[in-house]
């Protein structure tokens, strides 16, 4: 039986297709694909499902999808198509439903699952090295910035489109949208913010230079199959000299050039779980930061449930120092505290915030929070009464909880949810929150909540009170869902994405932090599934 | 044609068996064994080619063995036989000619190569934990040694028959001899030399408390299906504390309690290959050793071609710092410098010697030496002319280099040969070299010269004038190959061991240092292929 899976995977000769073809036998309980159909699926499988349920289909954010895990709870094709078609509450989307798979599609998903998953291959360090491409050597970069406004500048991923738009903060306009790796995740700055950085899904890393008269791509490199953070030597001395991608697949960190992208080293993250100590290939690496106090970078390896600190400050000589702390596990988003002495990172699936000390490099605690906790970077708050708190929504709740982060002031406080937010209307949804040192609000969206209003909305508490001060809605000119809040450089506006289909444009709002008032709409046939917004300043200084 | 390949290893289902035997198009390429014969061939091939064809046969010390690569050399049954038992100058053993293995038994590994490699299995950490016995629990261990000699105890391997003998080295008195893991590979001591940790090849830990009245065995835990190396948490503050297993495979290091061997953690050592950064599974652990000025250990990654310097102050806090440091592939066996600042280890597919800097936690210079080197731990002589140096032997050819360590005092000789020392009569096969502080000479032997009379040699010369000044040779009484020097805690004599066939009893031979007169025999039924002797005193503070 496990022969005959096999066989479908396009990965064995020819000779023997004819023999298990003609046996009845296997048939029946494999479903026969094409090599078109099976190359399909896994490309589907790749863009869609990979992501929550692993290459290796082993199970993560999503379960498990392997056959035999599919068999043992009783799923036969149709039940497994309305899995797809419909969703979960749990989080899964309705592919159906929102159009983008069609019923054939997903006939063609069910059955590719019911197949043992194909062996996702290596990345070879040629096949890195033949797609690295500088298009500005840095001799012939500007000397200076072109544009006085650029630490204001935004960069804004146009997620379907796989694109960036770059705008200048100051002015609202439209400096230039370069081409990126597919469904950009995340843009980072270096340290000095004149490279904006963008990685895709794909692995493709961009760097872009905010220097130019017109900000442009300079070099490009794709180290992953699969990735989802890339960030920069941001320690003093350090600065713009090195970039770090976190690959899902394969399991692995790459280490590259600040300035030319250039490939330089890589190791694999394939190690043990922390808990059980069993072998997981497929230990992949979330989120990433920088610090700022020191040469390294927090990798979040999430299957494992470790969180590594990288050391690169002996990369130049062949070496470099990795801190395995054991965490917890599925690890995901995360952010700094407000001293950038602590990370913290939703364990999501396990419904807490683990606490790393960067400067004694250990884990500091683990605080039990809501279901599914999503920080994105989380919001900091230096709070009257609490002290200084690091907040964050959640994809499974209402309630947004805010975490005391100084020990040493407020020992009290300190890795205890100090303050539940909650949210009207019923379910959570929320993906970012987002506060500015010099705004009063702490700002919340609700995209993945299935109510449609509330997928509209964002949501603005008094980040002192903690009561809910305003409502934002989208324009009704606007389809889509509000999404990721971002203030530019002085906390004096921010900007909300309408996150809408591929096919329609949408917008980007800007509202005055002090009246709340929307000052101002980007839009125009290019704003296509705009997401996550970076404002360079806020980025280069981990500002949230 | 891989499909069938696979039908054979025995992880597939037998519904398919009756397909693929009935296919006369596949008999002719890949050879058929049954499920008996594919177990027994999956055991010698264990048990003796997988040391240095590796687990998955991709090569290592010896060439790759898959199909794959035997074709592509034109190797056919009849010639792959003629390998296997005759051997290669290159050093492939004649397991025929040495009556290792039979006719058939060389006929059926021929047919097991020409099939696919079972994939190895993993090791959980439940059947880690579930292999762990404590046979003396700590509380019931003596408070003070019941042995005034302990601190000259000798361990000795009885390697073929999966032993350790504990000798008193002032009475010459055989005190217990030990069960442990198969083909102990070797002692160490913890940094009181109160325990004695032994590995076997099949990833058996054995701790050994030399306090007792009769030292034995207090715990065992198998934490690998194969081992090389083990060593133990030297530095003050933790002595006694922790031990660490170098896994081939799976490829891993484990830490244990240094009393109890209670697995604790372990990490996977399957990484990318240093230059080439392509991915390796079997990034296996060689020669650990540990520092006496740092909380660390020294790993050896043989093909990653990685050294990682594992530091341990922070496991109880569950974190490991892992400086992993880009040297040279296939990295083997090493030992300290005089200083014990600084580690040399072979690379010995590339007839280099790396050196490390623990101190400053790099990568200090790469040697140039002769063909295969094999410095045990190598041979440290502070010598009138050229400063502290470090020797190593070669299997390769009959001369010894020996490299300058001192940069700061003797900056012209540091990391070059300083002095080539022949030995008498034509080719390599140098295993072991030997010296101590108290002694004039520098020993080596030549078990793996072909020839019978270098063999059952022990080569001594000054080791200050480098002129050989005498040849030990075996008495007649004992067949074997003269193998593994050790001093006394003093100096005053060394020990020979004479390696013979498990069904022979052979002898130990101790001479005197001053007058190399043949003084002692050890000997009696039980000694049988003794390899690797390590006295306490000279254990626990590495003097070689």
């Amino acid at each position: 039986m496990k022969v005959a899976k096999k066989l479908f995977t396009g990965l064995v000769g020819a000779a023997l297709l004819s023999i298990t073809a003609s046996s009845p036998a296997n048939a029946d309980e494999v479903p026969h694909l094409t090599k078109e159909e099976m190359k399909k699926a896994s490309q589907i499988y790749f863009d869609r499902c990979a992501g929550c349920h692993g290459m290796l289909r082993k199970g993560a954010t999503g379960p498990a999808l392997t056959p035999e895990a599919l068999k043992e709870r009783g799923l036969n094709i149709p039940a497994i198509e309305a899995f797809i078609y419909n969703g979960t509450p749990g989080g899964m989307p309705d592919w159906g439903k929102q159009g983008v798979l069609t019923k054939e599609e997903i006939n063609l998903m069910a059955r590719f699952l019911l197949n043992e998953p194909p062996p996702p291959p290596l990345l070879s360090w040629k096949q890195i090295n033949d797609s690295w491409e500088v298009f500005v050597p840095v001799e012939k970069r500007p000397t200076k910035p072109a544009n006085p406004n650029w630490k204001n500048f935004f960069g804004v991923i146009l997620r379907d489109v796989g694109k960036v738009a770059i705008i200048d903060g100051t002015t609202k306009e439209l400096l230039n949208i370069v081409n990126t790796g597919f469904a950009v995740h995340i843009l980072r700055t270096s340290s000095t913010g004149r490279y904006m950085y963008s990685i895709g899904r794909d692995g493709k890393a961009t760097v872009i230079d905010l220097w130019m008269e017109k900000p442009d791509k300079v070099a490009e490199v794709k180290v992953c199959y699969d990735a989802r953070s890339i960030d920069t030597s941001k320690y003093h001395g350090y600065e713009d000299k090195y970039a770090v991608v976190g690959c899902y697949w394969p399991p692995s960190f790459v280490i590259i050039d600040g300035k030319t992208l250039k490939p330089i080293t890589r190791h694999s993250t394939s190690d043990y779980y922390y808990d059980t100590k069993d072998y997981v290939r497929e230990a992949r690496v979330a989120s990433i930061v920088s610090s700022h106090y020191d040469p390294l970078w927090v990798l979040n390896i999430k299957e494992a449930g470790q969180v590594w600190l990288v050391d690169y400050s002996k990369v130049d000589k062949g070496t470099v120092k990795v801190h395995m702390i054991d965490a917890e596990r599925y690890l995901h988003d995360g952010g700094w505290d407000l001293s950038k002495r602590y990370f913290l990172v939703a364990a999501n699936m396990r419904n807490k915030i683990v606490v790393i000390d960067t400067k004694d490099k250990e884990l500091e605690a683990i605080v039990e929070v809501g279901t599914k906790p999503h920080p994105g970077r989380g919001a900091n708050i230096d709070h009257p009464k609490f002290g200084p708190i690091w907040c964050t929504g959640h994809i499974g709740e209402n309630r947004i909880a805010c975490i005391g982060t100084d020990p040493e002031k407020h020992p009290d406080n300190a890795w205890k949810v100090v303050k539940w937010i909650e949210m009207p209307g019923v379910g959570g949804g929320n993906l970012f929150i987002k506060t500015h040192p010099n705004s009063k609000w702490l700002l919340a969206d609700r995209p993945l909540n299935p109510d449609k209003e509330l997928q509209r909305s964002i949501f603005v508490f008094d980040k002192n009170s903690f009561e809910l001060v305003k409502t934002l809605k989208v324009p009704k000119d606007f389809p889509g869902r509000a999404v990721h809040e971002e203030y530019d450089e002085n906390g004096s506006e921010f900007w909300i994405s309408v996150w809408g289909r591929k096919d329609q444009p949408t917008a980007i709002l800007i509202y005055d932090d002090e009246t709340l008032k929307l000052k101002h709409i980007i839009k125009g046939d290019w704003v296509r599934t705009p997401t996550g917004k970076f404002n360079v300043t806020n980025t280069m200084k981990d500002i949230y």
